[in-house]
């Protein structure tokens, strides 16, 4: 077996220790005779991995008593939904800031069913940044403030987090536990796990647990937070084998030095291609360098053709998944908390024979 | 390794071939070099799991193209939610049949969303049955009438699905592909994967995309079916390891004679635990007898003290998770398709030995 470098967007590349430890139990999980994916949800085996899920998030987040630590399902894209359901009243504003692809999806989900402010939007421009916070025009007594701190497809990365009145709610779906975060800042994290968790199928959310308090009884029960807490994540049935993966990268996180360990690698991993990046003329960075994304390396060479050939020698070389988002095109290398340094040194190789060959 | 026999309710039993082809390609997806786990939802190896789930599903139930096969999240009680906030229209009823614990929870939630109509209430008689078409008190233009096709907690099964004007909407979550069912006469199917299907983590939906249509703008967009349909089931991503497992399951059901097949043995191992239970006093079956689940047996002893034991007795023989649910005591083996025959037997046999020496 050959494992290539996969520097897909998400679902993303494992630990591969990771995976091996899920392949060694799958059919018989620690003596018990059955797949930890056949297990009832309240049997003792699976309550022990999924109180040591949550655990690991709340040691590697640094999270205090406020927090409650939830496993929904429906991704980002169903957090986009419940944000507003949950925190909005009646007639309320929610203030959002568009820095993307991303943020803009979460804008167009909030507007059916809550006032949407833009507070600031940055979402078209080139090069890519997110807004800094002398550009927020916030709106008094607004409900909270949405950031999404990682834009996963134009490669901007948010570095410091704004201050507002309203709680801060962030999605961090492309940088979660990839460098340490100041939780007490935010009233709620969501994140879908499948670039730094684990695989698609779980969604974290972190939340104050007083935020939660807010919902209307006219919101249904299931997508209501306050039931998950009240439920401890198990009101209904989980995703008993994504949570137990998501449980396996949060122990090799911590067994890793935790975040600031995570952040110095991503940083180290990031310098590399962004000094490929900036070594000349031939590759040019699509984000603004002050915004660059630790996560999504993206960068565009002199042509649009000299681009597919490039994906295609690195895909021979076994280097997969650089293609950049079908909505602005590019070369795109996601290097989340698993992808290998080798593979970004790899990378950095190629670039430069690919330059001096094509150059 | 020593595979025990898993009567669990849920998540449940998987087939133990399906498992070992799991395991097998989990850290390299036939010759990708990745598992499916990290793979784009967009990748071809990706697009041909789900095409093929899709595929699968449609064949085994016999959907015409009336019909869209959707992956989705969030279990049956998600499903709770979707259904009256994509089919009752302003002011509108929608007709729900008590049969037990899980139509209850559904008829609570739709109670946030649609005003609700209980058509029959059964949900508390012992021994526990579904309401008869007789029982049914319709509402003159309901959106649709919601029935709970298997009580997976009592053991009560409808045998004969009831007509009526307004659409049929089903839970089939505990007995989903177990037999033949007439497709064309339900608006909409859904059901958690984790009991025929699958591991938990996706929820299949079948709907009449005529029915899908009715959505108001109001509903959040990740919320309505018609998003779904339009995109396949890849608006967001989805959950790509249960949908893959799903499709290796239904690989399995097709590759055993289809739902014909399936009944057949579902049939002949309910009967041979039945005939158990009904060959003397000293079991006694909880369900009345014409709505007996084929999928889970429930029985008690003479009294609480011999069911305890006779709960840790088939533990140690290797028969697990044979405990009522704890809402109503008892025992209950659950034997679902991938529940094997050779359990059945083991079990009946260890019913008789337990009955001479406690009897």
């Amino acid at each position: 077996m050959k494992r290539v470098y996969n520097f897909g967007a998400g679902p993303a590349v494992l630990p591969e220790s990771v995976l091996q430890e899920a392949q060694n139990e799958l059919l018989d999980y620690r003596g018990s005779g059955m797949s930890i994916m056949e297990m009832s949800h309240r049997s003792k085996e699976y309550d022990a991995v999924h109180e040591e899920a949550i655990a690991n998030i709340r040691e590697i987040m640094g999270l205090s008593s406020d927090y409650a630590v939830l496993f929904l399902t429906g991704g980002a894209s169903g957090q986009f939904a419940m944000v507003p359901m949950n925190l909005v009243g009646d007639g309320q504003f929610a203030d959002y800031t568009n820095s993307g692809s991303w943020a803009a999806k979460a804008i167009k989900e909030a507007g059916t069913i809550a006032r949407v402010n833009i507070a600031a939007d940055c979402g078209k421009e080139l090069p890519a940044r997110v807004p800094d916070e002398s550009d927020l025009k916030l709106t008094k007594g607004a409900a909270y403030l949405h950031i999404t701190t990682n834009e996963t497809i134009s490669g901007a990365q948010w570095k410091i987090f704004p201050s507002s009145e309203a709680p801060l709610v962030a999605d961090m779906s492309s940088d979660i536990l990839s460098r340490p975060v100041d939780a007490d800042r935010f009233g709620l994290i969501y994140a879908g796990a499948q670039k730094n968790l684990g695989p698609a199928g779980v969604t974290l959310v972190v939340i104050n647990k007083d935020l939660a308090e807010r919902v209307s009884d006219s919101v249904p029960i299931m997508f209501r937070y306050k039931t998950h807490i009240e439920n401890n994540s198990l009101y209904n049935t989980p995703p008993c084998f994504s949570i137990y993966m998501l449980m396996l990268v949060t122990r090799w996180i911590k067994s890793n030095g935790g975040l600031t360990s995570m952040a110095e690698i991503n940083e180290r991993k990031a310098r590399k291609l962004y000094d490929a990046i900036d070594a000349g003329e031939y590759f040019t960075g699509t984000a603004a360098r002050e915004y660059r994304s630790n996560m999504n390396v993206t960068f565009r060479l002199p042509s649009e053709e000299l681009e597919s050939r490039f994906i295609a020698e690195a895909s021979d070389r076994g280097m997969k998944g650089l293609k950049g988002h079908r909505s602005v095109g590019g070369i795109r290398a996601s290097i989340y908390n698993a992808f290998p340094e080798e593979g970004v040194d790899a990378l950095v190789a190629f670039m430069k024979e690919f330059e001096r060959e094509n150059g």
